[in-house]
């Protein structure tokens, strides 16, 4: 099908959607589950196909694994749509509403974007939450998948649309492009009129790649080189679980910590417990030179570290004189997505929660908690780092947008 | 000047504008309202160079007009600045705060932007203008202006930055690239990293070529299609007294009508009425056949007037059999701007309300009152017709981005 016919569907059935109650979703979002449910065999075998065809290309253990469904994989992917119709439903809310001099009633009314894109990479699992929270929030989704899940993603897609279907409910909802030729990509990025918003899901290539070519407006989400100052005053324990925790937890993620920040009037104490701790889990540890006289074992840091989002069993560490310096120092090299400090002084929390710029900003926590998940929205559709629109977990509520309601009674501007 | 040290500057300047208050940023507006009522001499004889160059090129005399400056008009961008400091400052609210059952204390606060980018036509008001909004929100601004108006706005620029040097406030807040070749905005629309939103003011062909052009997200501002429906149940005095005002009593401004949609029940009888009042300013009604048919004097419309915004007195005209079909008539050639329905109709009011996807939709009310000051803001720095971060008349706040603030004591993620 024509990019510009897909883009028709989804503008029409954005129209319908926006008139659709949160009991008429729900019941949409039910029979979608059911039906991935009820077609898991054909997904898996449509799987068998991607995970072959990616083996024989010879693509990465890691991606292969992120590729891969299991039943129960599908079990998860059908209970996630489950939870997304337990969530309240952001639409219709009046944000405000307020009588002007001239007796014109002006209200803010959320409401849906309208038709959303997604790009993503081979992960079959974002093509049913990608719905499920676009559905939700009342929008059409267009989906782009990677390549190497094209079977997956049809057949997730197919059976969707029947639950849909079933339910009595427009199935042009969710399309997905099957062509995966990077011209179609293009075009797909330069959709407005159809597109109201484009998400890229992935890794930083492909979101670079759509920030500099898409012509609709984007959310970025993304890359996060994370940041934990160790402050003179802290708790030389709790700076050791928080960093640990934000390491070595889970490091291919982009809340997970890349770089340290440490008083220097500390780290004679406290770099050589660092190194004992990270070397439970095999950390390499790149710093400064002052840093490195410190301790044995680290390893020399260049320029190019400060800057780097390793996601890896990596990280660096920098040694500064005050709260100030640190703050100077994430500020230049950070991507504007989670930072911490770990202090026990008032002034200098304050001063970090109010200097630093990034999406989220913690003291003494880790910076793992910024999902959409923990921070209470029950699902997230990804972490912006942009400033426009949506800052930090994107949950249901970033999936709309409003508009003005106006209530006159033949009022005329003078 | 280089762009990416204008852009290191602005960067720099931005943090320090972040921890201001509200009394320090009111004295750097009060300074440079001072400062460009005493350097208006200077302002005058720079603008009479521009305004005789652009004379020289044969630029028409509309376009001068609103590039020339006068006594009055600089005493109205000094007092427009004044205004802008009386408005509340945004920065620094707490949307919403709640702990989480973990005991992390999460906060969304209110926060400046960063630094703005406008790239704007030969109107040198939008300089001081814009500098005064973005300033009390907090962002540090770079203007790029037309050529037509580069020696007024360098002039301007130069005034502003010594008020806010003699008040002790920096300077590189405001900024003014003064290269005017294309090759520098193409630069300018893609310094990612520098700036954190471009908003473009002007015509429809430079906001076309900043979205089409621009990597740094982009807030679309501007045309408007605006309809309005007459429904079966309208007043027809209420209908014509709106019509009247929205199509004439500024014609070259976004929220003016250009298209009217009448119900085709009432038509034999409005459609002499509309014509009668309407001639009264000489606007070409270019309607459908079945229209022409009804009254003398119409023009034959094609399909191109449907989406065309006139910004003159011309209006096109379409019959309807239903509120519906006015409804898929608008969804499908508005611009999400301004639309209106005058009836007294209460399911079709309400039908019109929810259905109709523009920024503003007005129940028995003109289109005109879509603006900044009408809507209580204040002001405002141009009027968004798409859907992300801002919909509608842009004021203060949404010059302003949030970052999820946390407060903790030791959490680490399980």
């Amino acid at each position: 099908m024509e990019l510009t016919e897909i883009g028709e569907r989804a503008r029409r059935t954005a129209y319908l959607l926006n008139t659709m109650g949160p009991d008429q979703k729900n019941r949409g979002l039910s029979a979608a589950a059911e039906a991935i449910l009820g077609g898991s065999a054909e997904i898996l075998k449509a799987n068998e196909q991607d995970v072959l065809t990616a083996r024989k290309k010879g693509v990465k253990e890691g991606l292969i694994d992120r590729l891969t469904l299991t039943e129960e994989r599908i079990v998860a992917m059908a209970e996630g749509i489950r939870q997304v119709a337990a969530l309240d439903d952001p639409v219709g809310e009046f944000i405000s509403m307020k009588p002007r001099p001239n007796g014109l009633l002006i209200g803010q009314k959320r409401v849906p974007l309208g038709v959303i894109g997604i790009i993503y990479e081979a992960r079959p699992n974002v093509t049913a939450d990608a719905f499920a929270l676009c559905f939700k929030a009342g929008n059409a989704v267009i989906l782009k998948g990677g390549s190497d899940a094209v079977f997956s993603n049809k057949a997730i897609v197919s059976r969707i649309r029947q639950g849909l279907n079933s339910a009595g409910l427009p199935c042009d909802t969710v399309q997905l492009i099957e062509s995966t030729d990077r011209e179609t990509t293009q075009r797909f990025m330069r959709m407005n009129g159809y597109l109201d918003v484009l998400i890229p899901r992935g890794g930083a290539g492909l979101i670079r790649s759509v920030v500099e070519n898409s012509t609709v407006p984007v959310i970025e989400t993304g890359t996060g080189n994370c940041h934990i100052y160790v402050d003179e005053s802290a708790d030389f324990d709790m700076a050791l679980d928080i960093i640990f925790n934000a390491k070595t937890q889970r490091i291919g993620v982009c809340n997970a910590c890349e770089s340290l920040v440490v008083h220097r009037a500390i780290a004679g104490r406290f770099l050589p417990l660092l190194k004992k701790r990270l070397d439970e889990k095999n950390v390499e540890i790149r710093a400064d030179e002052a840093a490195c006289g410190m301790v044995d074992g680290l390893v020399a840091a260049t320029e190019a570290d400060w800057g780097t989002e390793y996601l890896d069993y990596i990280v660096s560490l920098k040694l500064v004189d005050s709260v100030d310096e640190a703050i100077g120092h994430i500020n230049r090299y950070n991507t504007k997505h989670s930072e911490a400090i770990i202090t026990s002084d008032y002034a200098n929390a304050q001063k970090f929660l109010n200097e630093v710029d990034a999406a989220a900003v913690y003291v003494n926590a880790s910076t793992r908690f910024t999902d959409g998940n923990e921070f209470g929205f029950g699902a997230e559709i990804g972490i912006s780092t942009q400033k426009l629109h949506a800052r930090g977990p994107m949950g249901l509520r970033e999936l709309t947008t409003t508009k003005y309601v106006i209530y006159g009674s033949g009022q005329v501007r003078g």
